[in-house]
C-alpha cells in the first residue's frame, strides 16, 4: 500500500510579506494551506518597514492595518531634500510632500515599522483562521505529475530541526522565499538584469541624538562627503541608507563592505554641521543590490513565485514590500476564483502579465533614481554638476510620486481591464453604455484603484469610506450609484428596479452563481455575500439618509440592507468635489454639470483587490446586464454553478471576526 | 517583632470601570498599587456599554482608544423615535444626531462594547506596569491611624480562594466596589434618592433576525403594548431595555421580574408590524434601579471613593460607565500631584465638590429622562397625552445632547478653573490679561474641556489633532498660542522670548519644579516633558511649515521641539471655522476678525484632564507669567522642588510604550 500522503490546496514557502499575505487570504477563504519557513522565529528586526499609502488602504480593506498602526509606525508626510552648502556643510534646499494632495490618497502618507511587527499581525491573523507555519523547514524536491490530477503538484519539505523529510501534494506551490529562491532555480528561470550597474549598500536603525531638524522626515541628503538617505521609524529610531559602493566607481568591487563604524563616522561627516550621536544601533547589513525581475512567475499555472523571488531592486523607494502584498493579493484571489467553479483556469495567466509589468515599471524607476542618487554622489566638487545632478533628482522623486505612492499602478487591458478593444461582438449601442476609459483623470480608469469616496450608510447612520466598505472577500464589487433621476420611493427606482430585475433573471452572470438553497445560509447577518460567494453589491443614492426605506428598494438591494449608502454632500463631504451636491459620484465622474446636482446612475465593477474592470451606465431595460453578461463572459465558467456545497465566505470570514471580536467566550478563553 | 506589613500608594478595591482606570493612570505614573475585585474573572459580558463622544476624546488621550476600537464597536451617529401609529403598529417619527455637529466633537458617536472588553484593554495596560489584578479577593476592614504616619491607611483584603486575610497599610485607599459598597457602609455615608420613584428595569443582549429598520440605530420606541430603548451593539447583536414597572404604577412591586421569553414576547408586540425572531441571547438580567447620590465621596481625604459606590441612576442615558471613568482621571491626577511633591494636600478637596457635582446634574437629567419615558409609557391608550409626552421626551433628548455627549460637564470655579473672582490680589491691569470667561461659546471656558482643531507638526510635517498632542501624562499643559504678529524668523519672537524668559527665571512657578540635574535624565527623546513632570509645552505658530526652524525659537520652545506646531488653514483645515487663516487660533477664540489673519498670542492653561484653567494674553514684558505665577501660587507647593531623586514620568511613560511597541526583544519575547 502506498504511505499516505497528505494533501493540501496550497503549499507556501516562505514566511516574510508575500508569503504571509498569500497565507492569510487563501486561509480566510477555507483553503487548506500548508505553510513553512526556514527561519526558526519571525523577523526580529531591520528588513523592509515602509508602507505606502495604496498598501495602506488595501490592508485596511484586508483588516489588517489598525493592528498594524497600533505598533505606532512612524509617519511620513513630506520629503526633505538638503545639498551641499559651503564649508563643507549641509542645507536643506526643500520639501515636498511624500504623497501630495494631487493624488488625493485615503491615507496620504508613509507607515514606518519594523518588518517583523508587519509579519506579527499576518501570523496572529493566520493564528484565528487555524494555518501554522512550521519553521525551521525547507523545500527540497518539488514537481507536477499526474500521481494524483486533482493535486498535481508533488513536494519534499524538511524540517530542520528534525531533518525528518516528508512528501505532500497540493493543487499549487507558492514560493515567496526571497531573492535566493530554491524553487526559481529548480525552474531554471533567469533573473534579467534591467542594468549591469550594481550598488553596495549599507543599512543601518538605530536611536540618534542629533540636532539635525529634519530627523523625522524622510530626508535625501547630498553632501560634499557622500550621500545618505534619512527614514524614521518607530520608537524614536532612525534607518539610515548609506551607498557604499558603485559599480560606477572605478575601484569597484562588489564585495565593498563597511563596519558600523565606519557608517557612523560617514554620517556624522555628512551631517555637518549638525550632532550625531547614537544611544544604541538596533540593525546594520551590508548587500549589494541590483535590478533584476525573473523572466516568467510559473511554468505551469500551478507553481507559482512572487514577492522577492521575482523582483529585486534598491530599498530606497521603500517598494519591496508594497509590491510583494499586491503580488500576493492578485495571485490569492485568482486562485480563490479557478478553485471555486467561478472562473476559467485561463485566468491565472493574468498573475504573470499584471505583476511583471508593474515590477517592470518599478525597476525601470530604481534604475533610474539609483543612477541620479549615485550621480550626485560622483559629482562631489563639481559645483555646477552636482547642483544640476540634484536638481534632476528632486524631479524624478517628484515625477514619481504617483508610482512610489502605489496610486500609479494601471494593470493593462485584459480580460479584466476593459478598454475600447475589448468584447468586440458587443453592438455599438451597448457599447456606448461603457463609461470607464483608460484616459480618466482620476476617475473610472481600468485597471486603477478605485476613487475613494465619503458617504453614509443609510442603516445606521454611519459616516462611512465608500472604497473600502466592501472588506477583500473574494467577491467582485458591484458599485451601484443611483444618480440623481431615481427617486428614493418606492416604485419610482426605475433604474434600480431594472438592474435588480435583470441580475437576477435566470441566466445572468450574477443568478447563475448564487446560491441554490438559501435556507442553509445566515444570509441575514451575512450582508456581504447574501446571495454568492463571488459578489458584493454597494448601492449609493443621491438622498437624505432619511428618505431611504430600505423595503422600499428592488429586491437585490434589500439583500444588501448594510451595503446601501447616501451621497450627501452636506453631510459627508469630499474634499476634492467640494462644490458638488453628489459628491461620490462626481468622485467616479458621474456628475457633469457645475452644482454637481446631476448625475448619471452607473454599476461600477471593482475587482477583488480593488482594481477597476468596468463601468457601465443604467438603463431602465436589460442593456446594462447585457454589458455585464459580456463582460464577465470573457472569464466565467459557462452554465450554472453548484454552491449548494460551497460554504459562504462572508460567513466564513465572520466566524474569524467573531473569534476576534468579542463575546464572552473569547473573553473567558483569555483571562 | 512585628510583623512585616506590606506597603502601597495605593489600594483600590473593584475592578470595574472606575476602579481599573485609576489603577491604570498611577501605575503608568510610577506608583505602587494594590488593586484586588471578589469577582473570579472580568466581566465576561452585558453590564456597561455606551462610550460617549467626550470620554473618547479622554481614551485616546489615555491611548486606549485604539485597542478598545479594534474590538469594532457599535457607533451610533443617529437616534430614531419611533411612537405609536394606528392599529397597534409603530412609525417612525423623527431621528436626530446622537452628538449634533454644534457640538463639534472629534468623534461625534457613541461607540457600544459590552464592558469586559473594555476592561480587558485596561487589564492588558496594566500588565504592562506591573499592576497585577488580586481575585477574587474582598475588602473585610480598614481604618485610618497613625501608627505608621506615612501610610495612614489600613487594610484587610481577604482572598476567597484562600481564605487568608492579610493586612496592608496604604496612603491611599480608593473604592470602587460598585452599588454595593463595603466601604461607604462602613463609612456611614448615606446615599440620598433624587426622587422616591424607583424603576424595575429588563436589559437583554442578544443577536435579533428583524425587519425593524432602525435595528442598527439608537432607537427609543413607545407603543400601545409598552415602550423600549435599542441600542445596536458589536457584533450584529442588540440591546433592548424595556421598563419592567415603575413605583407609580397602581401595583408597584419593586421585586417585579419578567423571564427572558416574556420580554421577547413584550419586545415582539412593541415591535409591531416587523417580525422578531432571537437567533441567542448573550445576556440577560432585571434590576431596580433609583437615582441616588452619596453625600460624601471621602471623609477624611484619605479613604476616596467613586463610580457607581457614589452615584447609580438608569442605565437609558449611558452615562454610568462615562461618569466612572472621569471621576477616576480626577481622583488620579490630584493624588499624583500631592504625593509628588507639586501641589498642596487640599487640591484634593475638590475630587468631591467637582465630581460629585456632575453627578447630581447627571441624576437631574435622569430622572426628568425616566419620569418622561415612563409617562410615555402610561399616557399610552391616551392619543393627545402620549403625543404630548413624546414630544417632551424628544425635546429634553435634544435639550441634553451637550450633557450626554460629555462636552456639557463644566466644573465650577475654584483653584484650578477660574473666574471674575478669583485671584483678588491681583492688578486690574494684569486681569486684563485674562481671555478666559465662564460664557465664552465653545473657547475658552474654565472648567470645560479645551475645543479641538487640527494643527501640523513641524519636525514631522504631520497632522496632528492638537488637543491630543499632549498625552495624559499627569502635567499641566501649556498650550502657547504664537498669534500672527510674531514672525518665525530668529530673534523676531518678543511675545515668545518674554515668555520662554520669565518662565525659566529663577523663582517662577515653572522653574521651580524643574529637574535640577538634567544629565541624568533622557531629556532629548522625552520630549513630552524635558524640564518638569509637572508642565508639557505645546507650541502652535501661524506661519507655514517651512518656515519654522526649531534652532530659532526662544530657549523654552527647543526643549520641546516635537511640540511646535503651525496653524495653517490651508494644510490642515478646521471645518467649524473654515474662514479663518489661522483656524486653530479662531477656535479658541483669539482670532477677532472676519478673514482670520490677525490672532492674538495666548498661553492657555489645561489641567493634566483636559479641562480649561486659565487663558492669559502673551505680552512682551514678564506680565503673562505673572498672572500664571499667581494661578498656580493657588495649590503649588512653596519652595524650591527637589527634583534630584524624581522620576521623569514622561520617560516611564516611555518605557511602558516601548515594551508595548515594538523592538526586537518585544517580538523575540512573544514568538
Amino acid at each position: 500500500m502506498a504511505p499516505h500522503i497528505e494533501k493540501y490546496d496550497v503549499i507556501v514557502i516562505g514566511a516574510g510579506p508575500v508569503g504571509l499575505l498569500t497565507s492569510v487570504c487563501l486561509s480566510r477563504w477555507g483553503y487548506k494551506v500548508k505553510h513553512i519557513d526556514n527561519r526558526p522565529v519571525p523577523t526580529a528586526t531591520g528588513r523592509a518597514d515602509g508602507i505606502q499609502p495604496r498598501t495602506l488602504e488595501l490592508l485596511h480593506n484586508l483588516k489588517l492595518k489598525r493592528p498594524i498602526m497600533a505598533y505606532d509606525p512612524a509617519r511620513v508626510f513630506e520629503v526633505a531634500f538638503w545639498d551641499p552648502a559651503p564649508g563643507g556643510k549641509i542645507i536643506r534646499t526643500g520639501t515636498y510632500p511624500s504623497c501630495p494632495s494631487f493624488l488625493d490618497a485615503r491615507y496620504p502618507y508613509t507607515a514606518l515599522l519594523h518588518q517583523g511587527l508587519i509579519e506579527r499581525v499576518m501570523i496572529d491573523d493566520l493564528a484565528k483562521t487555524g494555518t501554522h507555519i512550521e519553521r525551521p523547514a525547507t523545500i527540497t524536491r518539488f514537481k507536477t505529475n499526474n500521481a494524483d490530477s486533482n493535486y498535481p503538484v508533488e513536494v519534499d519539505l524538511k524540517n530542520l530541526d528534525s531533518n525528518v523529510t516528508t512528501t505532500y501534494r497540493a493543487k499549487y506551490l507558492f514560493s515567496g522565499e526571497g531573492a535566493r529562491s530554491f524553487v526559481r532555480e529548480q525552474l531554471q528561470i533567469q533573473i534579467r538584469h534591467k542594468d549591469p550597474i550594481s550598488y553596495v549598500w549599507g543599512v543601518m536603525d538605530g536611536v540618534l541624538r542629533t540636532n539635525f531638524p529634519d530627523i523625522k522626515m524622510k530626508c535625501t541628503i547630498h553632501s560634499d562627503h557622500g550621500s545618505i538617505m534619512v527614514i524614521p521609524r518607530e520608537n524614536n529610531m532612525v534607518r539610515l541608507y548609506i551607498q557604499i559602493a558603485s559599480s560606477t566607481d572605478p575601484d569597484f568591487d562588489p564585495r565593498k563592505t563597511a563596519t558600523v563604524q565606519e557608517v557612523q563616522q560617514a554620517a556624522q561627516k555628512i551631517f555637518q554641521p549638525y550632532s550625531c550621536e547614537w544611544d544604541r544601533v538596533e540593525w546594520y547589513s551590508v548587500y549589494p543590490i541590483g535590478q533584476g525581475l525573473a523572466d516568467k512567475y510559473t511554468l505551469d499555472n500551478r507553481v507559482f513565485m512572487g514577492g522577492d523571488v521575482c523582483h529585486t531592486h534598491s530599498p530606497k523607494a521603500g517598494q519591496g514590500m508594497n509590491t510583494a502584498f499586491h503580488d500576493a493579493v492578485n495571485f490569492a484571489w485568482k486562485i480563490h476564483h479557478v478553485e471555486s467553479g467561478f472562473a476559467d483556469r485561463s485566468i491565472l495567466e493574468t498573475y504573470e502579465s499584471e505583476r511583471r509589468a508593474v515590477a517592470d515599471t518599478l525597476l525601470e524607476f530604481d534604475n533610474k533614481y539609483a543612477a541620479l542618487f549615485s550621480k550626485t554622489q560622483s559629482a562631489a566638487g563639481d559645483e555646477k554638476a552636482a547642483a544640476q545632478a540634484n536638481k534632476d533628482f528632486v524631479e524624478l522623486f517628484k515625477a514619481n510620486c504617483e508610482f512610489t505612492s502605489g496610486f500609479g499602478v494601471a494593470y493593462a487591458a485584459n480580460i479584466f481591464n476593459y478598454t475600447e478593444s475589448s468584447l468586440p461582438s458587443l453592438s455599438q449601442d451597448l457599447r456606448n453604455l461603457i463609461l470607464s476609459h483608460d484616459k480618466h483623470e482620476h476617475k473610472l480608469r481600468p485597471g486603477r484603484v478605485m476613487p475613494n469616496s465619503n458617504v453614509i450608510r443609510v442603516v445606521d447612520a454611519n459616516k462611512a469610506h465608500l472604497e473600502n466598505e466592501i472588506p477583500f472577500n473574494g467577491s467582485f464589487r458591484l458599485f451601484v450609484y443611483g444618480g440623481s433621476t431615481s427617486s428614493p420611493k418606492r416604485g419610482q427606482h426605475k433604474l434600480l428596479s431594472a438592474l435588480s430585475d435583470n441580475l437576477l433573471k435566470s441566466g445572468s452572470f450574477y443568478q447563475r452563481f448564487m446560491h441554490k438553497n438559501h435556507a442553509k445560509l445566515d444570509t441575514h447577518h451575512d450582508s456581504d455575500n447574501p446571495h454568492s460567494p463571488f459578489f458584493s453589491v454597494a448601492l449609493t443614492l443621491c438622498a437624505r439618509r432619511p428618505e431611504i426605506e430600505i423595503e422600499d428598494l428592488p429586491e437585490l438591494f434589500q439583500a444588501y440592507r448594510d451595503h446601501v449608502y447616501v451621497d450627501d454632500s452636506e453631510n459627508a463631504p469630499n474634499a476634492k468635489v467640494a462644490n458638488a451636491k453628489y459628491g461620490s459620484h462626481a468622485k467616479v465622474g458621474l456628475v457633469k454639470n457645475d452644482s454637481g446636482d446631476q448625475a448619471e446612475g452607473a454599476v461600477v465593477v471593482v475587482r477583488p483587490d480593488g482594481h477597476l474592470g468596468i463601468a457601465v451606465k443604467l438603463t431602465d431595460g436589460p442593456e446594462t446586464v447585457e454589458v455585464l453578461d459580456a463582460y464577465f463572459g470573457q472569464f466565467l465558467k459557462q452554465g450554472e454553478w453548484n454552491g449548494e456545497n460551497g460554504s459562504s465566505w462572508g460567513s466564513l470570514l465572520r466566524q474569524a471576526d467573531t473569534r476576534l471580536g468579542g463575546g464572552a467566550a473569547y473573553v473567558k478563553s483569555l483571562l
